[in-house]
């Protein structure tokens, strides 16, 4: 029994019509204010004592009656008895019953111990905070649905409210299913997965002011999966499930929700994001969220968070929004909007995106963007350089810390952006092809580029500004990376006859020696068999796992995934910046780390580095 | 021994002086995954395994080995046997040791149960996720000094991380001090306050990831102060002092810090917060915030927030700004940076912002406020309807649901307020006159107005424009609001004889109706003594108190007192709208809103007040 088939809505459309059919009473409890931090207040809170509540010097001084300065001058001082006629006052301090106003510290004459002198008169109330100046008692102080902030307790404590009405929390049932999740702390095998998406949701939901209530992995099977629906609509206000939301032979979650409730809808027009269950149970809203961390990330947003919104009667606030400039061209399909990750920079002033890997599944790309670039359903895309708007989901200026490094992709990259990250810096690295690098620099449109090998002398021709200078970065050895010895002899053999090989995006360094090793192997390329990864720990990746058997690398990656290395050539690497840009705050940051012990010792501790001149500098082309 | 001179520094050059100056060795500890939501890295994190570990479909379909299908096309599809040569495989489920590509359930012919059918051939890899798509063994997924959020958590779990170093948060004393000050929860006496700022101050610090070390209240007491200082910076990392920061005559707060370390700054160029002391004791800050709810604030925010950031390495986010335009004028004197609190309403898609209370102490104007104006040293302000920058304190968008009324001042409207809170929305009054209502309706500063009694036919032939509305308010009674029955006789003669008289601000129908009253009884105004207050509720609240004797307001609010109410006239009150207005949601919501029985039946319950007609359209002018 396999349903292919199901009718897309569009997002907003879903969001609203689930939204419209969904109906809340949450109930009302009464909290002290000392606890209601973050609360969500469910009626208007009401001052029950004026602040002040009886008038209040606002300055150090004294305090007198001002009829009894009316005949004061500077060359005619009023002498005032202290104690009866006047009387010393702090700021704060409630004004004496016989006083009406307040003459500052800095005008008054001390005459003797007794005895003041006034120089100029004063109007009555002159320098005193009134009754109900702050708050009058009974004077509403905060509105209903309103989330309680820091600075609203004070406001509570100070006007004598000292409990507060507030919803009740919404519980929400977090069910993940899947026969194939152990949870987290247990080793999975093979087949197995650790279950992390029930993880991020219940944060998610405590962060919105829920109570997520995680009920444990619900394997694959409709009787079990239904039973756990039941008793979690029994027991709570509304229920996530996480995966199971496709139409895979495993995916039960529509039936059950179909047998028990209704579904309101199934699928969302959108990329990634697609296979959601908006359901309704005994009138409590089921939501089933899709398996892949991004997907499921999505749908919580898209749905969960204003079905929370709902319950309080608050919105959480609108998308943080900025204007920034492509640094690639953004290419998706129509027919569904597109949810692009970013990741944004500052180079010179201008704000520059750049998109991050796409598949719903790649949830680290989520942990590491800036936003959201949302494309319309019958856009396919933006050219790099365009100006975009993104949805942020990080704090803004974050991006003012991100170094963007375009060019050759390398470990010793890894090692250089843990060293930034330690003093406030995010180095971001943009593997591509050192000419595209150039191109990249030459626009703005990242900070600096690595480059590796030589340079060839039309290029430095063409790079001879003196604007631009070149920084040595390290020396590095690369080679062959293999699982075992290679089969037939040797490596030139064992590619013809199929071995399984992954390889640098062209224009890179490795791609380029790689070519030039085929054509002196005399292999025509266009019968080679490859797979592309952007760097060599992937490559490191796949062969340790044997979905590839062999690929360029380095020594360091080769060994920390147990690999054989065979070592094939050794070149320098060098880093090419903006003359300017490297008197900057993040360009001598960067200098100094790139001269450290700590750096180049860890560099060279990783194997197959040479650290001697790093930071050292070489000078214009 | 009244020290009044102090040496004032620009806020941001003090700030940067004293973090400077002040050093932090955090230390580090290792927490479970599950518990480290909203922590901080203390170093980069690292992936233990790939995600994926293995090869993955990335499709519901079949497994196959991609080098079986080469021969086949539409017309001549290829049979496989299941079990052997394709097996059924759903998305996340682990590749088959024979199998290297996935294809599609859509693109399948079932034979029988143990043949399928393939029409097209599939290159190898086709529709897997490699090992490592996700992250890769050893790669690192979260940099040093990030705050750990919900996707970070899934993340770290799904690579195999259940353990993380993050840094110890740092301990913060919060000392309040003042002989006056009775703790949350005790009933103060006269000249006592409720401590409401350490609450306040406390709740940030937790917000901001600090451990807040709530110490007591220490009465200004030099040797007492001096003790509770020191035993904090034992226990903690850093110290903040509430209130004692001033110069007055129980201010010791400088005294001490200086006896036990060293003042790097006492007071900034600002209004409000002038009074900030920063110091540094055994090497720890301790930070001396003003009393004042709005002072102690702005200084938390300047000082001790920046701290938080350094002790982790952390910035918090930018301000998050708008552009605004200005509702009214905005005055301030130059000599310091003004801070002035604003609420932003947003009327035909543009938003307006107004100035709060001014004054230091008026928290709950904070509470309300939606953010700050920042007025440079050098600068007066600016004019109604000219371009300034705002820096958020809510969530943005937060402005949408604000309705800004201007006019007639009347507790009527708080009624409304709470009832359209409830609903989400929040009204904004504006007290101010009938005919400045008007243009500030005019030039769209504000969504309508409210107004009461006669209009002149001049005026009517003015607003003769169809696009302009009035919909009934109510009728309500107005009079005299007094403690005691006035004293000789007649209120005329009372007030002859120097009542003190509180009455609304100028262009006010209470305001117009005693002008028109002192004519009648041969009052010059130039004769009367009066403050000005911005409603009947701090009128009323000054009687209560004894600051003022008598003034003009509502029955309900004379009750709420416990005041004499002396009916004086009775008069409609009416809304004018931009008639589009009444179409949008708000105008519908207020519509509604108005003719509910329940608004109607609150509003007369609390006396004075009639709503038969409430929400009925009376037309154009």
């Amino acid at each position: 029994m396999r349903q292919t088939e199901w009718k897309l809505a569009p997002l907003d459309e879903a969001r609203e019509r689930f939204l419209r059919e969904v109906r809340f009473s949450p109930s009302v409890e009464s909290v002290p204010v000392l606890k209601a931090h973050d609360r969500i207040t469910a009626k208007p809170v009401v001052a029950r004592r004026s602040v002040p509540e009886y008038p209040l010097a606002a300055m150090d001084g004294v305090a007198v009656r001002a009829e009894m300065t009316v005949q004061a001058a500077p060359d005619n001082p009023v002498q005032l008895s202290l104690g009866r006629e006047a009387i010393w006052i702090d700021t704060g301090d409630p004004l004496p019953d016989f006083a009406d106003a307040i003459i500052p510290v800095e005008q008054i004459g001390v005459v003797d111990e007794q005895k003041v002198q006034i120089f100029n008169p004063v109007p009555s109330w002159k320098h005193i905070r009134m009754v109900g100046e702050d708050v009058c008692a009974g004077e509403t102080i905060l509105p209903a649905n309103h989330r309680i902030r820091p600075i609203d307790l004070g406001v509570m404590l100070a006007s004598g409210v000292e409990e507060v009405s507030v919803w009740k929390p919404p519980r929400v049932a977090v069910i993940p299913t899947g026969s194939e999740l152990v949870l987290p702390g247990q080793a999975p095998e093979r087949g197995q997965i650790v279950e992390s998406n029930g993880t991020m949701i219940s944060g998610y939901l405590r962060e919105w002011g829920a109570v997520p209530d995680y009920c444990g992995i619900v394997p694959d099977e409709p009787d079990h999966l239904l039973q756990s629906v039941q008793s979690a609509v029994k027991k709570c206000d509304m229920v996530v499930l996480n995966a199971g939301s496709s139409a895979g032979s495993e995916d039960f979650t529509v039936s059950v929700i179909r047998k028990l409730g209704r579904v309101v809808q199934h699928g969302v027009a959108t990329r990634p994001g697609k296979p959601v269950i908006l359901g309704i149970v005994e009138g409590k809203p089921v939501v089933g969220l899709p398996g892949y961390p991004i997907s499921a990330y999505l749908g919580l947003q898209w749905f969960v968070r204003p079905l929370i919104e709902k319950w309080f009667g608050v919105k959480m606030g609108e998308a943080n929004e900025i204007r920034v400039r492509l640094g690639t061209d953004v290419v998706v399909k129509t027919g569904a909007e597109d949810f692009v990750r970013v990741a944004v920079g500052e180079v010179r002033g201008e704000m520059v995106a750049y998109p991050l890997a796409k598949g719903a599944g790649v949830a680290s790309s989520l942990s590491r963007a800036d936003g959201w670039l949302r494309v319309p359903t019958d856009h396919n895309g933006w050219k790099a350089g365009e100006s975009v708007t993104v949805e942020l989901i990080r704090p803004r200026g974050s991006w003012k810390s991100r170094l963007l490094v375009a060019g050759e992709p390398d470990a010793g990259l890894d090692v250089l952006a843990d060293q930034l990250s330690s003093r406030g810096f995010t180095l971001f690295p943009l593997p591509m092809g050192q000419e595209e690098g150039w191109h990249t620099l030459w626009e703005g449109r990242c900070h600096l580029v690595l480059s590796a090998g030589d340079i060839s002398e039309t290029k430095k021709v063409e790079m001879k500004d003196p604007s631009w200078v070149r920084i040595h970065g390290w020396r590095r050895v690369r080679g062959w990376m293999m699982r075992s010895v290679s089969g037939p002899g040797s490596i030139s053999k064992w590619l013809r006859q199929g071995a399984q090989l992954m390889i640098h995006p062209s224009g890179t360094r490795s791609r380029q020696w790689l070519e030039a090793q085929w054509a002196d192997w005399g292999i025509n390329p266009e019968d080679m068999q490859y797979r592309v990864a952007a760097n060599d720990r992937q490559i490191g990746a796949a062969i340790a796992a044997g979905a590839a058997d062999i690929g360029i690398g380095c020594p360091a990656v080769a060994r920390e995934f147990g690999l054989l290395f065979v070592p094939a050539w050794e070149e320098d690497v060098q880093f090419v910046a903006p003359k300017d840009w490297l008197r900057s705050s993040m360009g001598r940051l960067l200098m100094e780390e790139l001269q450290s012990p700590s750096f180049r010792t860890r560099l060279e501790m990783m194997g197959g580095y040479r650290c001697g001149k790093s930071g050292e500098m070489i000078g214009s082309f």
